[in-house]
């Protein structure tokens, strides 16, 4: 079974939560962004008029017949059958709970740079992002990140994992969201990882894990830049 | 079996969601919100130091053991419980892909007035918010709305439905989007519907259901006001 994963080229975005689970998990896996014209084929794709279920928005994975979009959804889906979720209903919604609360985050952190509008350029709305980033820094990254540790501190099964005994595709998200949150606010985030250990050691566990560092290593992943959701500008980590 | 349902009162906000699919389904629920000191019930429980798994914020349901945050997360579970979502992988997976696309659409909503910090007033980011509210109002709405149509016009089970040939939790949640729509934007909503004739027909079908009629009959809905997500300032709409 391959899985085609539709994701625009040249940036990690929300695609990035999806490879690392396909990559964590060895699954074998067609990424259309890493291929010629993947951006046009992305589109031909989403406009084909006989789509039964037409994504809102990239990312989104085909199996066969089946295309899935929204991340949170497709890794509900993905973890479930590569063996990267926990197993049981308490747990699995706990995990996609878990995963939900990430991609808010990730939406706000996408909006420090783009507080007005996605169809505007940064240099557009650069006094309202000074802005909306201080409250984000100051205010929602602490907030995150006490939530993020004070579940792993509560994790009957030890603070390894979020969810259960072992790695789930919440681990590898969490790991994608701290990755992101250094790169784009370097200062503040590792100042506050200072004082979120626990995150900080599953941040290190997951970077360690072997297909997740051959991964990092292959020079398949895209780098962190200035046009993905993650984005560093000084003025906005001062 | 009886549902806990803990959000702010005052305010129908997410927690509505929730609600729609309680009262359409005549489930057995408490709503905290409408009892005395609910706020303080809420944030008691929230901060419980023996709460396993914490939601990050409200709206939550509780049953028995079992402590469920993100509406989307709630209302997959709830669906199931309640014969308000499809039964088949493919076509709940669906029903959760439509209902995230909901959820994206009512922060995009809320930040139209907040679009610098939650922590601030209105009149705190106001010429933010008019900016913002613009991209919102021509660019967003529009596009949002044409992609629900279109899902509806491509349903194999005809137009009445967003999944299959019933209702499920997602018309329940798109009924409520477009209630919030009209009330926040009523000069764009009502111009956008009448281009977008199967959602505005699945807007009237769905408020048509008897226990949704009974409920927004019986005082028991909290009205819109401007302190909720949907609020009506008319200089966003003008």
């Amino acid at each position: 079974m391959t899985y085609e994963l539709y994701y625009w080229s040249g940036i990690q975005g929300r695609g990035e939560f999806v490879r690392l689970t396909l990559e964590d998990a060895g699954a074998n896996y067609v990424d259309i962004a890493a291929q010629p014209n993947g951006d046009e084929k992305l589109s031909a794709f989403m406009e084909r008029d006989g789509l039964r279920r037409p994504p809102f928005a990239p990312p989104f994975l085909r199996n066969g017949d089946l295309v899935i979009g929204q991340t949170a959804a497709i890794l509900m889906y993905l973890g479930d059958r590569l063996g990267l979720a926990p197993t049981g209903e308490a747990e699995r919604l706990w995990a996609h709970q878990i995963q939900l609360t990430i991609a808010d985050m990730v939406g706000e952190a996408h909006d420090t740079h783009h507080p007005i509008s996605a169809h505007l350029y940064y240099e557009d709305q650069k006094s309202e992002a000074l802005r909306r980033a201080t409250h984000f820094r100051e205010l929602r990254i602490p907030k995150y990140l006490d939530w993020f540790e004070r579940i792993l501190a509560r994790n009957p099964h030890g603070d390894a994992y979020l969810v259960g005994g072992g790695a789930s595709y919440a681990d590898l998200s969490l790991f994608q969201l701290v990755e992101g949150l250094l790169y784009a606010f370097p200062n503040k985030a590792k100042a506050t990882l200072a004082k979120a250990s626990r995150v900080a050691a599953l941040h290190q566990r997951i970077g360690a894990r072997p297909r997740i560092q051959a991964y990092i290593e292959s020079g398949r992943r895209i780098e962190f830049n200035e046009q993905g959701i993650f984005r560093h500008y000084g003025e906005l980590d001062p």
